[in-house]
C-alpha cells in the first residue's frame, strides 16, 4: 500500500475545496512522486491538522487538489526552542532539517563574536524546514528568526525557561542527562555556540543568565551540528514528547 | 594560543622518530593550517596515546615530523557499535562521521530487504571517519566493516550484548530512555534501517534476538541519520562515557 505524499499548504483548509499547486509542488507530486488523478495526497497547514486530499486535475500548467475530510487534529511539538549561531552554508541547513525533525518549536540565528559567517539565507533555510515538516510527519512548522546579537538575546531572555547551554570548553559543566533530569522546567531553550566556541567574555554572561544549566556532551569535541541534535534527543527523551 | 593541528599517522609511534608524511596530510599542515617549521603537530595512531611532534622540514615533495613526547595515554571509547544498512552516499558518509564523533567503536553495513543502494566505498567512509576521529579529539579509530546480511548478522548476534532497535514503525515499543535505564549492558549494539525501514519478517527476527531492545525515538518520523545521531547520544549519556 502506497503511504499517500504528504504537503504543506500554506493557506486554510477546509472540506469541498479546490487547491491549485505551485510549481514546485506539482513537480514533486507528479513527476517525483509520479501520482495521478485520483490519488490521495495528506495536507497540513500548521494550524489546521492534517486533511485528506485527491488529485482532481493533472495538466500541463496545473495540478489541482480537492480537499475532502480531516485526518488528525492539529498537535504542536514541545516548547523546545534552538539558538544556534551561524555555521559552514552546507552545516546550517543540515541543522535546520535535523531540528525539525526533532520537534523544535522555533529557532534563533544570534550573532556571537566568533561568528564569521555570511548572512543567512533565511528564505531558502525556511524551505528545507518544510520539507523536513513534510517528511517527519510534524503538524506544526518551526519558526526562523534573526535574533540579533547573543548578550542582547541573553538580556531578554525570560525568566521562567531553562537555557541549556552546550559548553565544548568543559569547566564547570556536569552531563545532560542528570543535569535535564534533577531540571523540572518543560519550557526549555538549547543554546549551540560556532565551530569557534563562545568568547570568556560570552560565556560567563550565559552562565550568570537566569535558569542557566551549563552541560557537557562527554568527552569527544563535537561539531555545532552533532551537538544540535545530541542535545535535541536528550532534551525531548528527557521533557519533550518522546 | 593556536591549538596544534592534530593528525592520524598509521605507524606505532616513539620518541626521536622522523615522519615523513603523506601528500595530502602534508598539504593540509602546511596549506590549510598554514604551519611553519618548528610549531607543534599532535599526533595519535589509534594505539599509543597522543605524542607532541614539531615540524622539522617543509620542502616542496617533504615534509617531515620530528617525535616529542607522548603527552597522553591511549583511551579507548566505550563498547557501542553501529549497525546501519546503506543508504544514499551523502547521509551515509555522514553517519560515518557522526558515529565518529559519539564515539562508537565500530561500524557494521548491513544488507536488508530494502537496501536499494549501490556497494558502499569502504575506503572513502573510512577517510571520513579518520577526518572525524581527528577533529573530534578521540585516540581510537572506529572500524568500519562490511557484515553481510541482516539475517545473518541476526543469527550470530553475541549473547551478551544489547540490540537496540529503533523502530520507526512504532507498534510495541518503549521509549528509548527508560528503555536503556532499565537495561544494565554496557556492550550495546544499535541497528538503524534504511530509509524504507524493515520488512516485516526482519522486524519479527530482529525482535526474537537475545538481548533485543526495541525503541522509540518519538512520535515523528526520522531519516536513518538523525536517528544514528539521537540512539547514539541516549546511549552514551546513559550507558557510555558522557
Amino acid at each position: 500500500m502506497k503511504v499517500p505524499p504528504r504537503l504543506y499548504i500554506d493557506q486554510p483548509l477546509h472540506s469541498g475545496q479546490d487547491i491549485p499547486l505551485a510549481l514546485e509542488a506539482a513537480h514533486y507530486l507528479t513527476k517525483v512522486m509520479r501520482r495521478r488523478v485520483g490519488e490521495n495526497v495528506r495536507l497540513f497547514n500548521g494550524k489546521d491538522g492534517e486533511w485528506q486530499s485527491k488529485i482532481a486535475q493533472i495538466e500541463r500548467r496545473q495540478v489541482v487538489l480537492g480537499v475532502e475530510n480531516q485526518l488528525l487534529q492539529q498537535i504542536y511539538c514541545p516548547d523546545v526552542e534552538l539558538a544556534f549561531a551561524p555555521i559552514k552554508r552546507s552545516r546550517q541547513e543540515f541543522i535546520v532539517e535535523k531540528a525539525t525533525e526533532l520537534g523544535v518549536r522555533n529557532m534563533q540565528i544570534i550573532n556571537t563574536e566568533y561568528t564569521s559567517q555570511k548572512p543567512v539565507r533565511l528564505e531558502r533555510l525556511q524551505t528545507i524546514s518544510i520539507e523536513a515538516a513534510e517528511q517527519t510527519e510534524r503538524m506544526d512548522l518551526p519558526s526562523i528568526v534573526q535574533a540579533g546579537d547573543l548578550k542582547d538575546w541573553l538580556l531578554e531572555f525570560p525568566t521562567d525557561r531553562t537555557l541549556v547551554f552546550c559548553d565544548e570548553s568543559g569547566t564547570d559543566t556536569v552531563p545532560i542527562l542528570p543535569a535535564l533530569q534533577n531540571h523540572k522546567s518543560k519550557s526549555i531553550s538549547i543554546l549551540i555556540g560556532p565551530e569557534g566556541g563562545f568568547s570568556k567574555q560570552e560565556r560567563d554572561l550565559i552562565a550568570q543568565t537566569s535558569g542557566a544549566l551549563v552541560v557537557s556532551l562527554g568527552p569527544r569535541i563535537l561539531r555545532s551540528d552533532t551537538a544540535v541534535v545530541a542535545a535535541l534527543s536528550m532534551v525531548q527523551a528527557v521533557h519533550g514528547d518522546w
